[in-house]
């Protein structure tokens, strides 16, 4: 007599599992040179130290004529001696004078203020005078005030965004030094799933589902700079999808699957896996997703070099996209030696009741309302993908806790995780 | 006698400029049929119906076994007569019996609950007792409890982002209507620009600055959408300015320029698109960013049909970062048919101190703390592309307002409007 329970390893807490995992996710060797134009998303892979400073030279934030506070003071009419445009130097400006001058031209030498021309009044004679007070070094930007010479403006490691891209080419770079990629290799299991296309809704066998999850995967790997290769739904047989896996191990860093890594489950990725190296199968204590699997394929066998990531997600759509967001996220930036990133969660006010208190830690799918405060989906189950697509984040609830109106949670917004 | 500041015309309100923009903004004719796998940032140009219900079956959310509640309640071993993976079908589940079950896998006809196997004891002859109370239904998913039959899932209007592609994936749909791709052109101007690239650090002119703007522009349509050409830095006469901006009105459906629209500015952009169509120069009533153009470059001259939108931002890299992500954003998207494009903002706690209030209301670069609350960036010079980068979002802040540490305002995460 047997109790099954009893062969099961206690659940394994979340945050435990993560810190094992980023232990195996090496920074992938490899750097790539890019055109600044083509680094969105990407993850740099030195400093960039600036040559110059920026701006270059005091220059004027207005349009406008640049004075010496001295004459103003004089309170008479100045004339306009000189004009300096944008783009172009100005000479010294004598005394008694002003210059026309325009936004992001430099300041003349003795130029002490700029006055907007709002505040002019243009004489006939062409010749300003100047209304209000005129404050020292006022509308004038100072050079070196966004980026001073030899400053990391962006250190090795930064995710590279639209706003970067622009500060990186603002000190003259034209190319960056970007991580390589992940390759990752994407699979899913399951002898219930169906692709769209292969077979219209009114045809689908009793019991037979579409797969959808490897929808979300590529693109939630594609913007985290993922190359990404379908393989399709696994082989039915054993030494189909062994050789399926070794073919995939040689030509990339990552191996990731959805479904076929619960207990007892009926496929051949685990056998297939623990024939080509080690298979770790954990129990998260987690809700959604439950069972996680993190190995490696050799394709030399166990005793070979190097060889591919496996990690198995659930087969649930919710929990799949749950724990690729927890878990495989970090790994895939790791991977590319971004040094940010954690999961990133605020506070905020819940506006729905929670009463049944888990034994897992729990992450509901909610929504920011007009407010800001947060609401349920009213289907927790981990098979409604409808509750990710309702939702705009998760709330990260510990094990044990019920949640009241008003009370303070852990949110997760969707966004953070997704840009 | 003239007085420069008697031509301006009044600072206009934000949300009155972006209530104009968007009246021009008709959504662009044509939809393109796309693979669900490459429709992630894509607006839906069609609801999407299902043909199905998912789960299509009553099936179970756990490995174990499923069973009569009524045989149950005998507390008798119960044989184990079939064995249901999922994908397949068991027959009607005879009384006093057990079914094996695996997650995902349809119920048999006659059980009504299935008890996970970590609740049930083998017995050496196969059959299987079973610990603890049993409910009506549990872990069982009832068919149609994510997706109802005829329901829209999706509808017409939404912007596709991961989750989305799975649940289109789940109800069949390999492929998917979506909206064409704006067709930009992009543009800078200002006779101070040099290309990143043409001339290194050291070698740089007296007042000459690297253009940054098209770069992080390019990123941020391309995240939007969009399908960029590049035009590059505009050329320094008139008649080359108007010929490119005709060349670019024929293949395009926006034409985006940086720098050239304030009052006073020294290029030739704006009698270029006056030539060529009209062109609206507003001076809106926020900080960084206040001067703005929009307008219509018709190829054909002012009495041509079709032609392009013209949206000229202000130079200063802040300005037009700011002014694209609260006008042009929602512009591009509504040419999508975008039916979410108003710029989300939530409330959040301030943890700094802005005592000089502004006649204009203002957009701060401020980064939330651990505490989640907003610190600002130290320097926010419209000039100082680093503040948006350190931050990570902006403060909203009304015109006339002081803010004090623990006052509630108004957050833009950028993290919201960059995904």
């Amino acid at each position: 007599m047997s109790t099954l329970a009893k062969v099961f390893q206690p659940l394994r807490p979340l945050d435990d599992a993560l810190a094992e995992l980023l232990v195996y996710a090496h920074v992938l060797q490899g750097i790539e040179q890019v055109s600044t134009f083509d680094a969105d998303g990407r993850v740099l892979a030195q400093d960039l130290v600036s040559a110059l400073q920026v701006p270059p030279d005091d220059n004027s934030s207005m349009d406008g004529y640049a004075v010496r506070l001295a004459d103003v003071a004089a309170g008479v009419a100045l004339p306009v001696l000189q004009r300096i445009p944008a783009g172009s130097c100005g000479s010294a400006l004598a005394p008694m004078s002003a210059a026309r001058i325009f936004t992001g031209a430099p300041i003349p030498a003795g130029a002490d203020a700029v006055v907007m021309q709002e505040d002019c009044t243009v004489q006939d004679d062409g010749s300003i005078t100047i209304a209000g007070l005129v404050k020292p070094g006022q509308w004038i930007r100072r050079a070196g005030e966004d980026v001073t010479r030899g400053a990391v403006v962006l250190a090795k490691g930064e995710r590279l965004a639209p706003a970067a891209l622009g500060l990186a080419a603002s000190i003259g770079m034209s190319t960056l030094a970007v991580a390589r990629r992940p390759k990752v290799a994407l699979f899913s299991t399951g002898d219930e799933l169906v692709m769209p296309g292969d077979v219209p809704p009114e045809q689908m066998a009793p019991g037979a589902i579409y797969n959808s999850n490897r929808f979300f995967l590529k693109a939630l790997l594609t913007r985290l700079g993922c190359e990404v290769t379908d393989f399709g739904i696994v082989p039915d047989r054993l030494e189909a999808t062994i050789a399926s896996l070794r073919g995939a191990a040689r030509g990339h860093d990552l191996i990731l699957t959805s479904g076929g890594v619960s207990v007892g489950e009926e496929d051949h990725i685990k056998p297939a896996v623990q024939s080509l190296g080690v298979l770790n199968l954990w129990q998260l204590a987690m809700k959604p997703g439950k069972p996680f699997a993190y190995g490696r394929v050799n394709p030399g066998g166990t005793a070979g070099q190097g060889g591919a990531h496996f990690i198995g997600l659930p087969g649930n759509p919710v929990s799949s996209f749950v724990t690729f967001l927890l878990l495989v996220r970090p790994f895939v930036l790791r991977l590319q030696g971004a040094t940010r990133f954690a999961t990133p969660s605020i506070a905020a006010s819940a506006d729905f009741t929670w009463a049944r208190a888990d034994k897992r830690r729990e992450f509901l799918r909610v929504r920011r309302n007009a407010a800001g405060a947060l609401e349920l989906f009213a289907n927790q189950s981990s098979g409604v993908l409808t509750s990710a697509v309702w939702g705009d984040g998760l709330v990260d609830n510990p094990a044990g806790q019920t949640i009241q109106p008003g009370d303070v949670v852990r949110f997760i917004p969707f966004a953070e995780v997704l840009s």
